[in-house]
């Protein structure tokens, strides 16, 4: 079988576990990683400026950047001239994006699959599966650490690091378990708990995560501060969560030790996907939803019946 | 929005349990039970012998037959005019099922969705969703009653009423769970304990169990002969089971309370999935592995992602 040439855009924590899960696995050929910064990867890395040269020699792009920066412009680029996976998890933008970017891949005959981690991604697949099938269902996340969160406290004016852990309210849980319909706002279902190194205005930093839209605002939030020594025992990107029906009918959890790690696993997974669509002609901006289960496999799926 | 005209073939627990749910669904108008017993339903009842009258006056079949007798031979006279969705379980004859069917339906210009509950079914679709992500999947059910296997017994001759609980070999669970791959053979992870009401020769009929090919063949299978009274204590069809990852990093599991209560809602939830299809003139026989999730809602599914 022909290899899939692939490259990764952008080298933080999810480039560089895509980077490992993909030199050992067969059925990719990791050409090169891009990046704004300067860094050395374990295969060629060239400048984002560069990548127009790559058109035509690569099939595939992982974009691994931020959602709340980068994500939105660079695929509204790449599209012209790429076929790309990526994680985009700002949930409010994600009609916009994918919407825009439907219109422009099916013009320049590209194929997009987006939002694709475990949520937005395989948590998304299991709450339609679940509405649809028993109705009553309900997401919790954690604990464990939010890169997307994270990263969007990093992003602003005078934080050095960040780290954000999401909780479940244990007792709605269990209520939900137990067969009992929470009453409650969706945003009391988790608490947010942030960890930030600082060299800023502190009460500015701290009122702005809170009220940031989208990723903190109405949420019980925590924030404290801490310095670079205490920060090193908050490396662990460990996560995980569950999707589920009243009194437990249907159950998906994930218990991850390394969130970035799952989440590469997921893109790899789909970017067969992505290859087996873009051969066979279809074109376009697609969720996981719009992905029948079959693509993910070059090998008789009906064994998995 | 037009309601689906739907009629049910079939009134065992499985066409009961449809009944009620459709009844309670505003999308369907159940139009008919057809059943080659004489039976009294909540809607009109017709002899299998006049289903073919029904032609173009029905949008979708429901097919609740016994896999082991019925489904296969209906299916085939069938889809030459209706579109119609199955739960088949035969696990052994699904590729040949599906193939056959694929062929005629396309023919024909109907839509089928085949091995639609939740094993074939969800479990299917779990199943080849983990092992594209993390590798090294398992299935377990149990404890619960297997309707097919219960079923296939039934048709013994000799057997009076029978009913077959699926046990999972839980050493097995905690030792994936804490990360250790057993080295066992597929059929040493469950138990299959069957009681019978016969009224024929009792060895002959623990044979024919015993050695029955699909169902029993190469499993530790137990039969116990019990008394009509007896019985009476086996009639509740709870199940469930679980697909899990070593380490349970990926878990799907279900908790029934009725398995054809549960098993009729997968029909019903992917009854629209093929009404979806079917309108959108892809005509064919689906598994769900087929089926891209969006199919499953007419409602806007970005929602959920």
């Amino acid at each position: 079988m022909k290899k899939i040439k692939v490259a990764i855009v952008g080298y933080g924590n999810l480039g560089k576990s895509l980077e490992e899960l993909l030199l050992n696995d067969k059925r990719f050929d990791l050409k090169c990683v891009f990046s704004r910064r300067d860094i050395k990867a374990k295969v060629f890395t060239y400048p984002m400026s560069k990548i127009k040269n790559f058109k035509n020699k690569i099939d595939l792009l992982f974009l691994c950047g931020g959602s709340k920066s980068d994500i939105e412009n660079q695929a509204e680029e790449l599209v012209n001239d790429f076929n790309f996976i990526d994680c985009f998890d700002n949930h409010n933008h994600i009609k916009n994006y994918i919407s825009n970017l439907e219109e422009k891949a099916k013009c320049t005959k590209h194929t997009c699959v987006c939002c694709c981690g475990w949520d937005p991604g395989l948590f998304s697949m299991m709450r339609l599966l679940f509405n649809s099938i028993e109705g009553n269902c309900f997401t919790f996340w954690g604990k464990g650490v939010s890169q997307g969160h994270s990263q969007a406290i990093r992003n602003i004016k005078g934080v050095e690091d960040a780290i954000q852990y999401t909780l479940p309210n244990k007792e709605i849980v269990k209520q939900i378990k137990n067969g009992v319909k929470p009453n409650v706002n969706t945003k009391d279902l988790h608490h947010r708990q942030c960890f930030v190194v600082a060299n800023g205005n502190k009460n500015l930093i701290k009122e702005t995560i809170i009220k940031m839209p989208d990723y903190f605002e109405g949420y019980k939030t925590t924030v404290k501060f801490i310095d670079g020594e205490q920060m090193k025992s908050h490396k662990k990107l460990y996560h995980g969560g569950e999707v589920l029906t009243l009194n437990d009918t249907m159950n998906f959890k994930l218990k991850l030790e390394s969130n970035p790690v799952f989440t590469a696993k997921v893109m790899k997974a789909y970017a067969i996907a992505l290859n087996n669509l873009y051969e066979s002609g279809e074109y376009g901006a697609y969720s996981i939803l719009d992905i029948a289960p079959k693509y993910l496999t070059n090998s008789d799926y009906i064994a998995y019946i």
